[in-house]
């Protein structure tokens, strides 16, 4: 993490023509390194942080790839409410923008906590292991008609679209984890409790779909209105610790 | 299933110009339809037992196909110790051979019953979905490198190797059972915590290594001098029912 640290500095140092140095702090309020998108939000914060700390102005796009060069996906965390990442081919074509505001669609996300231990096997390393699995090239390959269906879905306001899309994203992705050189489990079996739990409930009505990162903890995505019935629901469950939950963001700002 | 019991009785009567009735008594010593090839044992048993109850002679390679009618796998049920299963493109072709007798290699199966209800859906109507993964594709054409390595591993009496290509075959198959359309989860909360100790244990230098059927249970493979010690192991996992347990099988016979 440092070296990734350290060259978000030199880059905002060198776009800035400044030599400061700096004391860089980072807390999270919820787990770190367990697939909750940590890094995301830490590389988003310096991003933007380090850049008006010494008033260099960078537009959204600028600041998504610069949040990037510290953590792929924190560049996602920089624009407001509903977010894509182009995929782009080249480092200035591949960042983040807002396809819709928060106040689009009042999703909420319920994250079940099913173990908070630091993963042994970080996101980039494992983005780099991917390629070892015979799936990989299938997956990316099928990328571009989920990500058409995901933002259709979205700006639809087609949760059932989205909820099946979505889940098949994340099984996509850990189906390629499992089948890599070394097999990348996360999932733990309180991870397949709330999984079937997901899918069980949303047979019976209520408005749930999945989707897990590179960790053993589950996002279980719902309506607003919901969010409190799903919470006490996963709380419920013997392999999940505890629940947090968020609605949808704006875009990344200073406190 | 009926309608293929049906198939394999008019096929024998066929072959063997008879036109009798004949009772059919099926019964297995183990859970049927979890995953645990009660169809496979089901149909060679009905071929053999069908063809030899009417004088019919077959060979073991036409016995095979017969028992392929039943259920795709039962063509492995026919054949002594160790068996490779064809990638025939024709109904000629495909069909089973043993790569080496039962002697060849003391191998043992622990299957950890993790559940034993009947699965909802069965291996046959899996076949048939796979093929909307997106991913079965590339599974199956990396197949043959896949089978050359198990080949060569169990000629070899390599027991990590085969270890490796077997996990890595049972976790291709989940993949694109899990990302087909509707997807087949039958992974079970005590699948993979069997699934994780036994790569606990293999770490540690205990010969084991998983393998798992469409259905929730786990087989697990180890050496027939570790089987007590692996089979007491299993039933001390709090998701495991009980633990049976077999050793490498001759060939389909009357009894």
């Amino acid at each position: 993490g440092l070296a990734r640290v350290i060259r978000i500095l030199d880059e905002v140092r060198l776009k800035a023509g400044v030599d400061l140095f700096a004391e860089v702090v980072s807390k999270n309020n919820f787990p770190t390194g367990a697939g909750i998108a940590s890094s995301a939000a830490a590389f988003s914060a310096l991003a933007l942080s380090a850049s008006q700390a010494v008033r260099l102005e960078l537009d959204e796009k600028a600041l998504s790839i610069l949040a990037r060069h510290g953590s792929g996906s924190a560049c996602r965390s920089i624009p407001s409410g509903f977010v894509e990442w182009t995929s782009g081919e080249t480092d200035e074509s591949s960042y983040s923008f807002s396809l819709a505001p928060p106040e689009h669609w009042d999703l909420a996300d319920c994250i079940a906590v099913v173990s908070s231990g630091h993963k042994k096997i970080g996101s980039t390393q494992g983005h780099r292991i991917a390629e070892t699995s015979p799936l990989q090239a299938a997956r990316v390959a099928d990328a571009p008609r989920r990500i058409k269906i995901c933002r259709e879905a979205i700006l639809n306001k087609d949760f059932e679209k989205l909820a099946s899309i979505v889940e098949k994203d994340s099984d996509l992705m850990h189906a390629v984890m499992m089948t890599s050189n070394p097999a990348l489990f996360y999932w733990q079996p309180g991870t397949l409790q709330v999984m079937q739990s997901v899918r069980d409930w949303r047979a019976k009505g209520i408005p749930v779909f999945y989707t897990i990162d590179a960790g053993p903890n589950v996002h279980v995505i719902t309506l607003k209105e919901k969010m409190d019935e799903v919470k006490e629901k996963l709380d419920a469950l013997e392999g999940v610790q505890k629940t947090l939950t968020a609605t949808v963001g704006g875009a990344a700002h200073l406190i």
